[in-house]
């Protein structure tokens, strides 16, 4: 849709899909969106690890050759700056019906869309409101990204309804989980929390990153937890981060408002330094 | 895949679909799949019904035309006595990222296959294991057959590995939702029970012709409750139902046996009556 959008179909430059698909008929694949900073990609490895586990909870057939290939042929034709790679692995063609077949032969899509806001901005602080739509209870699939994304579409619709930047969504439950497109962090007294993942949601490149590198490097902890909206909108700090945006500071929330983001602030130059090392 | 089978997108003979799609993205879409009998779809009414509310819960553009086009243009190519349909309505193109663009258009994409199994044939009655892969709870999407169906083909590739005919699906609180492929009915006492649906699964075109049509023209009152395995393995009878398979008698899940099947047999004659007055 967009002019300079490239697409590739199992390594090869292509403008559709072979149909049957798999991934089109159920969401039966996985996905991953990745910056690319001159062709090379930010945190390759988390992404190479959270798809190696989606494949294994999908028993995928192996695709690592194929995804290397479309990494290649992607990097060699990127832009240089910053541009965005959506890797999509469906189980392939095949019959009618749910089951798979035996000899399921995975395909790769990638597209690679030019990025123009600058790498080391700070973004605007978000205004969030809170979707009505709640994530799905499926502990045997939270975490990993798999293509069966209705309620984030849905809850996307919301925030541009409701005239927001982004929507915090639920669980079952009424406990925060994360935005549309990001993981969620709170400062809570003199540690960063962030929602438990166990039982949906999608456990982010750079919300990993947080816990691993980023906030530790600042002698943060970290808790995973269960956290009410009320939770959030007593929190010191309230930021959301994913692999476009980076860390973005969080303005309001409902009633709650928020001026000042001094950790955020901190783990945004450590994001900084992660891109500059192109780690 | 299958050498027979015909695709169509947006009303014209096609191989392939453009990209990007919503459908391949997030499961942006909804499906029906169809009975066509000398090209006329089974139940259409039902089919219409249950889509129409699929794109009002998901916020679809209207596609009343597009769809109407493309049933046209099927049934003039469809073979004479039983096809597979199967329609997939997707949100279209756009940009990259959750939130629809505000001017989506949708796609129609049909896939015709044969069916070479006899019309009027009383399936061999199904063994049925239980999958470890349960629904996902989620009250705001249950009854519609939208695209996102991952835990439908993780269970299948569990009755293949079992042996099994089709699956046993449990909700997230280990209640009896459906198999696989079509909705569950239980005779207790001198009713009808199913799986109530209102925090997950599909609610089937057959099982409401069941509980609409069959079961009354028999005088059998129907339940929707809540039921465990336990209570379908106590059953008098069980069988499913789906638009291809129609009613399917269940001789085994678990431990439990059954041999004879009264009231599933009857239900199946009334089924035939259906498919012969073309309804």
């Amino acid at each position: 849709m967009t002019p300079a959008e490239l697409t590739w179909v199992d390594g090869e430059r292509a403008h559709s899909l072979p149909l049957p698909d798999r991934g089109l008929a159920f969401g039966d694949g996985l996905f991953e969106t990745l910056l690319l900073v001159d062709g090379r990609p930010v945190l390759l490895e988390y992404h190479r690890q959270r798809l190696a586990r989606g494949l294994k909870v999908l028993a995928f057939p192996d695709v690592g050759r194929a995804l290397d290939h479309t990494l290649q042929n992607v990097s060699a034709a990127a832009p240089s700056g910053a541009a965005a790679l959506r890797v999509t692995l469906t189980r392939g063609g095949g019959p009618r019906g749910y089951l798979p077949p035996s000899g399921a032969r995975p395909r790769v899509i990638a597209q690679l869309a030019p990025q123009t806001r600058p790498l080391d901005a700070w973004h605007d602080p978000a205004k969030l409101g809170v979707a009505a739509i709640r994530w799905p209870t499926q502990p045997q699939l939270a975490g990993i990204k798999h293509l069966n994304r209705l309620e984030q579409v849905l809850a996307a619709k919301e925030y541009r309804r409701g005239g927001w930047d982004e929507a915090l969504m639920l669980d079952q439950r009424g406990r925060a989980v994360s935005v549309v497109a990001g993981n969620l962090f709170a400062v809570i007294g003199d540690r960063l929390r962030t929602p438990a993942l166990d039982s949906c949601g999608i456990a982010g490149t750079r919300r990993r990153a947080v816990m691993e590198r980023w906030a530790p490097a600042l002698g943060l902890a970290v808790d995973e937890a269960a956290l009410s909206p009320a939770d959030l909108q007593a929190a010191r700090e309230l930021f959301y981060c994913n692999s476009l945006v980076g860390i973005r500071a969080v303005a309001a929330l409902g009633d709650a408002r928020w001026r000042d983001f001094p950790v955020t602030r901190a783990l945004h130059e450590r994001y900084l330094a992660t891109l500059e090392a192109r780690a």
